[in-house]
């Protein structure tokens, strides 16, 4: 264990804890530090994000190893602590888990994102106790390293839009929410929700240990937070964003052998240089 | 030789002596995608970007092998063409060059971008006749793999400010284009020249060779394809206007706790799962 990771996750956790968290995702180093050089305390990654930049679709794709090198190369350009998105652990055992959060810490990141997706398996979430053995193996693999990293347990009945409806989604939320708290996880993450009353029950259920991820149209942080969530990330949508920039860029060059869309969120060569020392 | 590289080289070769040559650079296999899929008939890469992606300044500071990782995995995403920015050959030999170049086209490039900037040697640009022998290089390991590969031959004098004033960077410029020629090079890149006046005298002198980028503010695709220049590449630009979108996300996430600059380019979940098949 480095003094460093340790004082990176002592710091995380405690950023979790107090609540009102932003955390915007990255995909590679050049993003990573525009989000630190912003000002944000801390800084996750998109496996979705990443996933695109390798030329995979989302979803484990990338396998363990392309995708624990990326968190690396983000890691060794930050300051700030990293929570690196893991999917599902690349496999379906604790011992898998195991073996991918001991990559991931040593890779730098001191939080993970873990979800209950089985990306394609059998059943499309992992069962209650199969999860929380993934769950308390990713705590013990954080213990391996003498740190605790911060564990965003990722359920995803909202993503994938199990159950007849809302209510049905809000109580398979609710019990494996739970259950994943009792594993170990420090927070609940649930993709896909954006409705304060959900927001406001799920949280009163975890004790506030909601995290929720930002969509197009979404109410804005302030009511996700004052509805209960405890943090908000970016997911992929930042990286999206910089792709339908590229996309306008393409089209108004092939369009019009122009480049307005250029000039008009340009970053400056002498300020991209001094990102990077 | 694979047919399908063979095939690519000839395709290449063809678009650059046809003119009117609009060549995006791409920094990851997500924004050559994007290129590809909006139309372009062939996609760049750049270094400064790339270097940008690993958390590294511009010049030669990745390294060899990091450099062609990235152009591997573009080429891998892509089926039109892809033009490797391999700077100066990460070397000063022309034995440096034949590697460096072998590897860009056993990682699928089918041209390259050279450049006479020494990268902090003791001058600032090789002698010229160095700088012939290391581009008659990259010409001779093109044709061991069976291959043209297109060879943008980058002078540096406008770049690097050179010379008393703009008629002595024209004439360094002129002296080095004419030699890089009649040492192989199919073009001679002049990056920050985009002025029509320089343009259409160096055109003259290089038989229409010359390529150029575009920058923030520059007269249009139009106006410089008018005054000669026979490719137009983006360079690190397409990149920087990402980042300052991603810098904008993260400014008004951080004052506001809103994401309208998100929603603004979004490019859709979906459609950036459909740039991967």
């Amino acid at each position: 264990m480095s003094t460093d990771l340790a004082l990176r996750a002592r710091t995380f956790r405690e950023l979790n804890e107090r609540g009102g968290l932003l955390l915007p995702n990255a995909w590679d180093a050049a993003s990573a530090r525009v989000f630190e050089s912003a000002g944000f305390p801390a800084v996750g990654t998109t496996s979705a994000g990443i996933a695109y930049t390798r030329g995979f679709r989302d979803g484990q794709r990338t396998g363990r190893q392309m995708m624990i090198d990326e968190i690396a190369n983000i890691a060794r350009a930050l300051s700030v602590p990293v929570s690196a998105d893991i999917e599902a652990g690349y496999g379906d055992s604790p011992a898998d888990v195991t073996e991918t959060v001991l990559a991931a810490v040593d890779a730098g990141a001191v939080g993970i994102n873990l979800e209950d997706n089985t990306q394609g398996g059998a059943k499309p979430l992992y069962a209650i106790a199969a999860q929380q053995e993934r769950v308390a193996a990713a705590r013990a693999a954080g213990s391996r390293r003498d740190i605790h990293v911060t564990i965003n347990a990722r359920t995803d009945p909202f993503l994938l839009g199990l159950g007849a409806g809302e209510e049905e989604r809000v109580q398979m939320t609710l019990e494996r929410g739970r259950a994943y708290i009792e594993a170990g996880a420090d927070l609940v993450f649930v993709p896909l929700l954006v409705a304060p009353d959900p927001v406001r029950r799920l949280s009163e259920a975890f004790g506030g240990r909601l995290s929720l991820m930002i969509l197009p149209g979404a109410p804005s942080a302030s009511t996700l937070f004052a509805a209960g969530a405890r943090r908000l990330s970016l997911g992929q949508t930042a990286m999206l964003a910089s792709l339908g920039t590229v996309q306008a860029v393409a089209r108004e060059l092939l369009e019009t052998g122009t480049w307005s869309a250029i000039e008009k969120t340009f970053f400056g060569f002498g300020e991209a240089e001094k990102l990077f020392s």
